[in-house]
């Protein structure tokens, strides 16, 4: 089944953007009742999670936390001034794998696909393919 | 092919616990020789990953790192007090995808699945979906 | 499909190796237009990511800081004294799924696979399963 592109318009320089919406629409369009669902990113200062969505401090927490773990600035070598960026995504990982059941994505209560921009504002596509059983 | 839930029993607040075995009777019961195998953790606090099943010092220095990459305590703001361990699970991953190949998962000598938790102990479940070829 | 073996000589203690070209002949090979492309790493110090392939000083500042947060001797137990690359390991993931489309991989403009290296020089192998739509 053809990838679908999301074309994703991120406002800040790290943020964890909320995309079930829009997954379950491309799920719901392919007609697939069961398969998987693969979310890759085609950007290398980017990256996507499944975390928690009740609580905005959870994601609040997680942005702070990796800064802490990749500083912005560490004396990097890379001219463009993003390595901290092209580190997190290789961190997080710009690929997973989710599964459809029912027509539906399988989740736990409290879990979403967050698109991570950690080199933003930017104009950011995701890619996402439907495979059916 | 319907996925199957694995029902996981953690003891401690942080536990790595291989589940090679069943896994493997899961791909014995479906009959599939050869394709995939997705495993998704419908938790926003645990994870999967793939590590060494010799030595068990090897899972102990990893446990020990991890938290000391990700400290308990970091002036979070998420009041339910368990953000490191969502943050963990973001770091580690909650979705891996193996290979079946003449009816087993492709391993490497050393190589088994953990289940991760980071903040247990708890009730866990855990999503194996087997795609046949 | 059966899942192919690609060998990987390893040079240096930390290395990212570019193995595009590789992945890029299985699938011709493979005739494959549309489907999935698994790499899976069978060893327990090494992984698999996704980053950028124009500016070398990328990959240079990716492992120097993936040191810093995992450094090579932190009081580790595990006696191969190779702890330190387990841990990476469990961090960038030993798996990854990308997407086929019209017989090539889905990339961003700057995108390559990488062969992560945390422990060599070695002889390494890289399981590389494509899954047709």
């Amino acid at each position: 089944m053809q990838a679908k592109r999301l074309n994703i318009r991120t406002t800040q320089a790290m943020q964890f953007i909320n995309i079930d919406r829009q997954l379950n629409e491309i799920i719901r369009e392919s007609g697939v009742q069961d398969g998987l669902c693969v979310i890759f990113v085609p950007h290398t200062t980017a990256a996507v999670t499944v975390n928690e969505n009740a609580d905005p401090d959870v994601v609040r927490d997680l942005t702070k936390e990796i800064n802490k773990i990749v500083p912005f600035n560490d004396s990097y070598s890379h001219a463009e001034g993003n390595s901290a960026a092209h580190i997190k995504s290789s961190m997080i990982g710009p690929s997973i794998t989710l599964v459809i059941e029912n027509g539906r994505l399988v989740y736990g209560t409290w879990q979403s696909l967050y698109f991570c921009e950690f080199d933003g504002p930017r104009s950011r596509s995701c890619i996402v393919k439907v495979c059916p059983d």
